[in-house]
């Protein structure tokens, strides 16, 4: 568990069972210590960010795996909004860079070898890496709710150890093995896809075939919960955004589709009309007497993506009487504008995430069959390890639009 | 159906059942016109709100039931703090006073007659009054949420006239049977019982035996959400107000709980670090490495019965991880100071009702069984019916500190 | 409603608006009784069921419609399964064959006239029929239940008239529009799938994006079941039959899913170990102290639609640890060799449902987008409106194997 | 975790903090090998199980504590029907008795000392036993579903020792402790109680507040069951049984409510007809055109707590349309008979349940709170554990009628 020391090289304990004749890829090498000695020669190069906004590649230890725990190389991970938070505000809500700390949470990669407890995958296995380790400990872990585990281990996270570098050790039970047909950045990009996996889950049957819905924001957490939101059916499906570009760049992956262009001149109950007139509803009549005939076609679920006061209240407006508005998007501690008698009347549950749980073995077999279409148009950029900084810089530069940035180390490591 | 049209006395439709060898207990008139004649006598006196925030009593017309409505004698209804705001605001939301209309929606009374088409209750039957007769035509009828009918016509709201008179004319399919051993004033309090029961019954399980469970509010409509919580089992319980007086109050009457007074110059986050430390809580640790350790024992459901602001915002900071929100209380328009990361970092429901749908004969079955404790303590005040304005009076004067205030018509009435 | 009687021509409450200036589609006729008169020219053969378990085409009346009914005619329907019992065993559990009726619920054609208070179709909407008719009046109507009312008029079950015939009355309420888009045998396809639709929402997302399901029985529920099933995302898919030609077919429509072959020399426990064998699981470990480290991939939701006691076995020794098995094929009365320790120990919710309530926009909406995919292979066979007891003939006889069969009525008819 | 291997004296890993400065109640002895040593003179006899069918009180060491877990003396275990069949048939379902093990799962007691990593207990505690100890780290257990854990290691059940001795050492969180104000038979009565409470979770809100509800079964579990529908506020509430002398008890502790005796020579058809009509209910009328007017009064929500063939399908005949049997009881690896027309037409789901997960805080809170009434009349009979055999033969023993046995050490013990 998470409590486990690192074990020296010397304890016995670390029988690690990376070599062997069970294996199908059979490891090399005699030992442990042989393979860390010989990774320690490729670097372990690691993005971090320091309290006081730098981000800088360091170059760090090769980690030694608990016997619970994988060493992998990591091969793929994504660039997330919430880490150019991290950089720039130095915090999201309560998660503060009170340290420096290594960034990435979005990981696939390789297995190199495995501790000597581990049984669910073997030197060789390509994996999707589930960054957060929780406690398994705590009410919240036995409750199935293991995504809000006050002690969980969040990889990226001060002071748990991000994924932008070569090596990590990372808890085996929450590396999930790769069919061969899926690429690196398809394994990476299982992460955004989970969040709105776990926010579809939570919704309980209310997305669904033929019902429709609307995505709010057309980032890439909105152009994932889009496909989601296709991969369960939904339609007719409608997303926002305040950039034509990405609305275009929508339309052009997801074929009919609508499309709603948000300008912040409007008022949330202006721009819900507006939306409400793509499925064909008119106007809520709230404030009359004369009911709102075509209140049906409004969309029963709202995948909001932004995070952001505006949309949020735009997304209640829209939704329909008994519907859902699955907030998604993170944003500041405080919301105002929130638009409690449309809730009240309308009998609108607005729910909230916290990034999820058991979402990778489902994330997985949807993109490997097919289910949720294929995510790669979302990559825009991808960068060398060792130019993790340029790739950071180029999310942060408005002058050159991205959606989905990866860095990649394709060192060759032989096992 | 609320379609109908109000059958004039010479019309054949209106075969009036309210008498005949059938009936158990027999009406004694011949006919429906001999009947209303005779109620003309004892005049129909209404309270009437005006649109310039007047209220009188004035002399309305005695009713004619249509052949799907029974003609009752209001014994009893209940003031809400609802009437109080459409007398002094004119308005809540979107509900507006827009003309003249007669007040009253927590009703309960004796049914003198009932039309061709009724076949649930009969003349003599001692009924609870559902105040809401929805269209039971539209696609939200239709879906078993007809508390959120666009076309519904609710007694008290413009533009449909309310129970604060002696008789009305009523959907029977809305007049619910009251055993002998429950009085007109319980019949009264089933509506503001069934706001909560109807919120509970959204709850779908999180509330129950032996969870925590905190009340906001110990106005009319949190002692009931307190004896209805208490009724689910929910244990160990907490109620809040401003007032330590109505905290006194709710002491007595549901020994052994716990309450918490609100002091407005607290902050919300600060009153849910009080209020949870009653649960045997420690503070949130959303802002550090460590865990709440104690987190298991915040209320996994709170019952927000204000619909103020800063009550909202320590509901949310007092809740438990993945626990339920569910706000009863209505409000302002728009809501500010909403804690958006709480909500999000502990995967919070935060849930609205409106109204209530399939309440009545739960709430008659749980108060007539003892299953919802006697709710009489509640009533403070009871005021004859041409006294009304006074009752009214009464409820706005602070000096004068009140729960619930019923106005009760005694005449006597043969039917 | 139900309980309007049927207009006569003479009545002017039949102000049947099929005409008018307010009409895109304006009809030409200058009363309902002009068309009535033009409608009878063509007849009305409708294919009659009778208690001795005959079936035979006969002349009936063109039905006037009330005014809350259209007057459609009928351009296809599709022959359900439950049509051969209620033919050859004159019954389906109690819905029996007590009189001479006419046969047919898997409608859809066009309307020719509306009825005075008729506001969503018009004369010349091509529309999806839901055959039944609930009371909307009962408790189960207003729980959103229609499909459990106890008082449905349903077309094809005695007393009521099914629609293999040319035209009919139907309640406007549930007329669907179809989109240009759709043909009329997919329209007719909507109710078979609504079946499934239903079972779908019922699992309140227990099946979903990347989940595993099981598929019990090929037949035509059982294909749209399928297609359902992949229209949420479920993968992997498994579905069953003891017909190999069935599987083949299924495999063709669907690639990438897995078949199994029922033996029926087989007891359900082995085949459902041969079945988990197709998701990577191992057998069930119930009866050792050692664990079944595969369960995980066991399929969460099983579709049983054949509603065989060995099949629902089947399904519920498949079925994973805290699944669901959802029973939508009806049989006997009575089912024996329940695995009910199976059931227990794994805490497997079994669900039964009975028709369907709010599908058919639904199953419009996903059929017309795309969603579900087009359904148009499983019409194996088309018969003319005359030809219907020669279809019901085909159905019936083991040696021209057929999916559905549908009924088509291509007469022009003149609005 | 359960893996830990038990640490010998010589381990420093077991630095018991059974004593010690930060303890309030502060153990006396020096070090955990005093405390065993001063234990051994008390002897810790056994009752055992074998597999030829006897039971046999025998001597066994007292166990040594690993670092998770406590020491804790059995104060009370009851005696459960299961005990019984483990006994006489030697198995239930696929729990075999295929060596000889101690009995007993349904215990409180004392807590003597507690492992070097136990921070939610301490010495002195008095603790209700919760007796199943899951893996944690299947995927069940992380999806909240730890009562299914197939590597669970549950007391009393083949090859895990049961409570029915004077020590054992348990997992320390799944120790729970009692207040005050509750007795060793309280606590052990938590077992029970906890398989209901799970049972009512797994409704979902299906029973509660003023919705009538239904129990097959008076034994213990069944008495149990009748408590805690009560006290989720369900009214009117039916008990069943086949003994009257049961019933007669019931109806002593429950008082209100209706009971029913079951004949055995009934068709569970009429019986269910005869218990309808103590709800106000007609009968079902599913072979008629008519409806059933009163159907909206059948219980909503059955608790079936005697898993007989017969008496399941009278919960299911009973049940109202689109309501719940909750089948608590368990029997027969298959079952027959089982209405399967009725749950279809009525759409009724069929639950099962399997043990308990996060129940005993609830249900100490709640029998704390007095919101579950007082259970302690269920205890029929007591014996001190050295007469552990005469216990189980008086359950044994058709001549004198026991509810519950319980089997109390209230040997001293010096912490």
């Amino acid at each position: 568990m998470t409590t486990a020391t690192k074990a020296s090289p010397d304890d016995p304990a670390v029988e690690l069972n990376g070599h062997g004749l069970k294996r199908k890829k059979t490891a090399t090498h005699s030992n442990i210590d042989t393979l860390l000695e010989r990774l320690r020669t490729h670097g372990n190069p690691a993005l971090h960010v320091t309290p006081d906004h730098q981000i800088e590649l360091r170059s760090t230890d090769v980690p030694t795996p608990s016997p619970q725990e994988a060493l992998v190389h990591v091969r793929c991970t994504g660039i997330c909004g919430s880490d150019m938070h991290l950089w720039h505000r130095g915090a999201i809500g309560p998660l503060v860079v009170d340290r420096s700390c290594i960034l990435g949470h979005e990981p696939s990669g390789v297995v190199l070898a495995v501790g000597s407890e581990v049984t669910n995958i073997q030197p060789g296995d390509r994996v999707a890496i589930e960054p957060g380790v929780p406690c398994r400990k705590c009410w919240l872990c036995d409750a199935g709710k293991y995504n809000l585990c006050e002690d969980v281990k969040f990889a990226g996270v001060c002071p748990s150890a991000g994924t932008i570098r070569r090596f990590i050790a990372h808890d085996a039970r929450y590396l999930h093995k790769l069919p061969d047909s899926m690429t690196f950045a398809q394994g990476a990009l299982v992460e955004p896809l989970s969040v709105v996996l776990h926010a579809i889950k939570q919704c309980k049957g209310s997305i669904g075939i033929g019902r429709p819905a609307l995505i709010c924001g057309a980032g890439p957490i909105g152009l994932c919960a889009l496909a989601a939101a296709k991969a369960t059916g939904a339609w007719p499906l409608v997303i926002t955004d305040v950039d034509q570009s990405k609305l275009d760049f929508a339309r052009q992956m997801f074929p009919g589709i609508g499309t709603y262009l948000v300008e912040m001149s409007k008022a949330p109950a202006q721009c819900s009309e507006e939306i409400r007139a793509l499925y064909g509803c008119g106007p809520r009549k709230l404030e009359t007497a004369g009911p709102s005939k075509t209140e049906y076609n409004a969309p029963s679920t709202v995948l909001e993506c932004t995070g952001i006061e505006s949309s949020v209240a735009t997304a209640a407006y829209s939704c329909r009487r008994n519907g859902t508005v699955m907030v998604i998007g993170v944003g500041r501690s405080i919301m105002n504008n929130v638009p409690f008698m449309q809730l009240s009347l309308s009998e609108i549950e607005l729910r909230f995430i916290n990034r999820y749980s058991d979402t990778w073995p489902a994330g997985i077999n949807a993109l490997a069959g097919g289910q949720v279409m294929n995510l790669d148009a979302l990559v825009t950029h991808t960068f060398p390890l060792e130019q993790a900084v340029e790739a950071m810089n180029l999310c942060a530069d408005p002058a050159t639009p991205s959606i989905k940035v990866q860095i990649v180390d394709d060192t060759e490591i032989e096992i």
